[in-house]
């Protein structure tokens, strides 16, 4: 009798709940998005939801109707009735028998979270710290995939060393991103952060975070840097969903700048709520 | 309150089940092993033990007990009474609210199934056809890890070609090895094979392959080469847990030697099958 094991329980596998046989436990098969909303209202979900559908693509989950998930996210946020929310979904290829090809006809598994959004005053009043890893990651980290190890043992590295988060740099010795958000500097008026490639993910909020950069004046170069020239830059700063602009205040144990948040950071946290109402 | 969706169910999230918060599944933050038996013996358990442990250690989960696992292992086999059985089993570092970063007192969830082992017979018999596919992965392959969406996709681009296994080239354009197994050239009486490095899992199978060719008289060089070298090669096969050594016949569609199994390969199957009687 094909049997499974759970913990010390032997159960048979005809038995075991699907979710015990998700490919996102197998695989890290499937992707995600991370939403957040202001004061009651989402942002920016037509752009999350487009990049679910191309993640999607990137791997192959077809079948999948976008409006659907719309629906799904408006009516949990409505449930959840949690003004700054934090909304987490992903989808999986479904549930099967462990093979590494998959079944055309399988029914992707769909699971969604709205939890607080973090509090990010201090964060944004006293900015943060990093710390660099190398760059683990797998070469397609254009699609939001949940293969996220390298991720968590690079984050994992910067809170041991007393950071909020970690910035990979690749072999050649260039900044790609952080651990969960894209990272940036800022000397004199011009604002820096690595180009879109296969290896960067195409995050929803570099794009409002140059939108509010060009904004307020500063010049937008899309380039790689490395840790150095980081280190030396006037400004440093992340940019992720959840707490939208970070200043980074410390960078491998070096103080930026006066130690405190820069004064085009805080005019783009400002820029960037102006979104957000 | 914040709420979980399953599929179009909302549930709370204090009352999700700990399946439903596996960092398995939001990371895949964890391990795992695949074992077989022959004719109702486990073959090179404490190898494969080992190497669980290693890569426990190698994204740091603490604090499991191998011989309980051992146990497991054993218990749930004897409970399925399949003699040709593959066993597999993986330990994630527990179920928590999503962060990146964990909680040293995390439970890990621990998950095994009992399966018939595949019936290699035909493939034995006849080999099979493999395709190369760039190598996407991790730089940490020596991990054992549930990263595995870049050996799905390869893997699924292998079976749309007609293909068995997918065989990783990596930036360089040597081969690393399969998306789920070792592989190798013949070339006269020299046995070649990709040498262990940080990207190249430290596969049980490859250990017992190359002690057969060296029984057989065979030269062993752990030496990486590339698809034309490969192409080019008297015989070729690949090795994997749960059909051990599998002759490989055409690779990206140009049919290898006479376009059956070679002599060599032949001789290493009979040898492998003397390890596990």
């Amino acid at each position: 009798m094909q049997v499974a094991m759970i913990k010390d329980k032997i159960v048979p596998v005809d038995e075991l709940e699907p979710v015990y046989l998700d490919r996102g436990i197998y695989f890290g098969d499937g992707v995600y998005e991370v939403v957040r909303s202001y004061e009651g209202r989402i942002f920016a979900l037509e752009e999350h939801l487009q990049r679910f559908a191309n993640s999607m693509a990137g791997i192959g989950i077809a079948g999948v109707d976008i409006e659907r998930i719309r629906t799904r996210v408006r009516k949990a946020f409505g449930a959840a009735d949690i003004p700054n929310a934090k909304i987490y979904f992903h989808i999986t290829r479904g549930s099967a028998l462990r093979e590494h090809d998959w079944d055309a006809n399988s029914e992707p598994n769909f699971f969604l979270t709205v939890m607080e959004a973090p509090d990010d005053k201090e964060e944004k009043s006293k900015g943060i710290a990093v710390s660099t890893h190398p760059d683990w990651r797998w070469k397609r980290c254009d699609i939001k995939s949940l293969n996220l190890l390298p991720n968590v043992l690079a984050r994992h590295d910067a809170v041991q060393k007393g950071c909020v988060e970690a910035i990979f740099v690749d072999e050649a010795g260039l900044i790609t991103e952080g651990a969960a958000s894209t990272f940036f500097t800022i000397n004199g008026q011009t604002m820096k952060t690595a180009p879109l490639t296969a290896n960067i993910l195409p995050s929803i909020t570099r794009v409002f975070a140059i939108k509010a950069g060009k904004n307020i004046g500063l010049e937008i170069i899309e380039k790689s840097f490395t840790p150095q020239q980081a280190c030396d830059s006037d400004e440093l700063f992340i940019a992720v969903t959840t707490k939208d602009i970070v200043p980074v205040v410390k960078f491998d144990g070096k103080t930026i700048g006066d130690g405190k948040p820069g004064k085009y950071t805080k005019l783009l946290i400002e820029e960037f709520r102006s979104f957000t109402v």
